[in-house]
């Protein structure tokens, strides 16, 4: 089923407008490649406009942005949205500067997302303002455990219904929702945190999934979230001990190259709620 | 030939002064590093001409450009100019947006390049306004064949005549041309397409072969083409199963470090017309 | 002895506000996380003064600095002395142009910094306007070697007392340096000068040391600037012959992210003068 899916991304090798930081972009340009699609990295207000007409959809990463940029995130996110493109926003940081919390709340009032990403404290400081914040990073106090695992659900399915978009709250459980239904994913690695950038290059990622799956766009975030996960546990199979996180961080895009269809229904982990 | 070219380089040590994109600017740094020049990036209106007075030389790359760093671009080209060094094009994505074809044209009317580089689609559209574009890449129905050489060859001279630049078209084939005399190369893979940052880093490592070889630039052109080419195989061969397009880009920075004159005269496959 | 300092970051998970630029920012945000931290890089002025509040430290590197962030590191700067957050300056390329020196020695003026690292060009450009300069390069004239280390030690205590900062400067000997002590370290390789943004790194794995071990910066500097050299050391063992600069780029932060407390003290090699 998930097969499919990652099956129509590198059939149809979606162009992928990104807005997005300048810490972790050559990442997020080549699991773009490394899925099937063709990224494109465009920031400048006079010109977003005309980029994203040529693409498939748009991914906004609001991590190191500043006013000029702010400006063609919005301007590119109304375009989008004028053309029926996907437009996926990951707020980073969010909760860690007023001029973030603004930026995401601003873009969400005047852009129709089709996918919001975010840890548990990004997600929570979107919808009720109150998550708290370890930089860029989810604070330890917000974590989803089995126990809190059905509350978030719900949480996330509110929140779902409120914005019209698809949620996704990653963590070391990864839940995915839109207002009816939810899916919980248990792929992934704890190694993930260690590197800069795994949740940038999933929202690059998830963007390329959606524009090529427009009547599925919530399995396909699954499929994305999936994959990301499995990359993550592959790479770290590879690892040797002689390896460190510099080299994980590369193996995660070359098993994002490598992963097929098949695979991808064979490793992928996840429940329906 | 080809080899004493290399060996200017690594003995000169060109300082190579970059405004370029922030995508793929590390690997541009290293590219430079690898084989055996010295790089700065720089791209503050303010500091541009002083700095491109330390270097050897500049190479201009317009992705992710913007207001700011289009004024630089310019101030830092004619200042180059002034100081007779050479100044290298990369008109990435110029077909994408009128800001990237206002600012191409722009540069060329203001700027003497030594050399500009694109694919196929890029320099159709600055030569002639009418090449098709797909994001960044290459549009499939511009694409060089062995039935559409000549006339490409006669084109890129054309444009090499007008603009008394070196036009260097990359593709499967690569052309490299001045007014009279093209060379034709086919090293290189088409993997190179699956990562980001091939085409930024051959302008950097262009620019330092041109700078280091200041009597025979079309020649220096066509050895910095070769070695890339030369690289992208290497990096090939090396890539084991388990590996993907993140170790590769790797690799091909890698080779660069490792490719002696004795190689690169060797596996160099070109020829002229 | 340095065992204890690095135990520290891996223990207070030390989060680390970077203002850097775009070249190397993806290293440095890695190698933070390799040591134990964690790194948010955020340079927008309207933002910077409450990212800095959240973190431990600061780091400042000048590197393609541009008047929207120079205003942001001086304000940065300024909020985390009012915190009383220890501050990094590394003044990449400072002899390069004019801005650059008058930002430093603004940034000199207005904020206090715990530690100021460069190379020994760069730090005799602070310290008397009169280093040379080959763009991000230390130049051969002004190279630490055994002969002038005396006099360079005597320098380093002059401008610590003068700035009451730490002083390192980097180079084959490193020498780090408050008004009353100094310490020679000789870890490290030639090769880390193949690669672009080892300097960088080290300033922002200083940072992260520093924040976790307050009551002895300097030493906490030492540790750094060793198990810097320490990953260069290792990763070079590691690098195979078929391995060029890129690869051994990325094991430098394999290194750093293996490093253990114990190795430290056993490999590190400095001497108190």
């Amino acid at each position: 089923m998930l097969k499919e899916i990652l099956q129509n991304v590198k059939k149809t090798k979606p162009l992928v407008h990104n807005i997005t930081n300048y810490v972790t972009v050559k990442d997020c340009a080549n699991i773009v490649l490394a899925c099937g699609g063709s990224p494109i990295m465009a920031d400048e207000e006079e010109e977003v406009e005309e980029i994203t007409t040529l693409c498939g959809g748009l991914n906004i990463n609001i991590g190191t942005l500043n006013r000029r940029t702010i400006s063609s995130m919005i301007n590119a996110g109304k375009e989008s949205n004028k053309l029926g493109h996907p437009v996926v926003l990951d707020p980073v940081g969010v909760g860690a500067s007023s001029l973030r919390m603004e930026t995401a709340n601003k873009l969400i009032e005047q852009v129709y997302f089709s996918v919001i990403k975010g840890n548990i404290s990004e997600i929570k400081t979107l919808a009720i303002g109150s998550g708290t914040s370890y930089g860029v990073d989810a604070d330890i106090k917000d974590e989803v455990t089995d126990i809190t695992m059905e509350t978030t659900i719900k949480f996330a399915k509110e929140f779902a219904k409120k914005t019209n978009s698809i949620i996704v709250i990653t963590g070391p459980i990864d839940i995915i929702a839109n207002k009816d239904t939810a899916y919980c994913i248990s792929n992934g690695t704890q190694l993930m945190s260690k590197i800069t950038g795994a949740g940038c290059q999933l929202s690059a990622l998830i963007t390329a999934y959606v524009i090529s799956n427009p009547d599925n766009m919530l399995l396909a975030t699954v499929a994305a979230v999936c994959a990301m996960g499995i990359a993550g546990e592959n790479a770290e199979k590879r690892l040797k001990n002689s390896e460190g996180n510099a080299t994980f961080s590369n193996y995660i895009i070359d098993e994002i190259f490598k992963l097929t269809g098949t695979e991808l229904d064979k490793l992928a982990q996840y429940g329906k709620y």
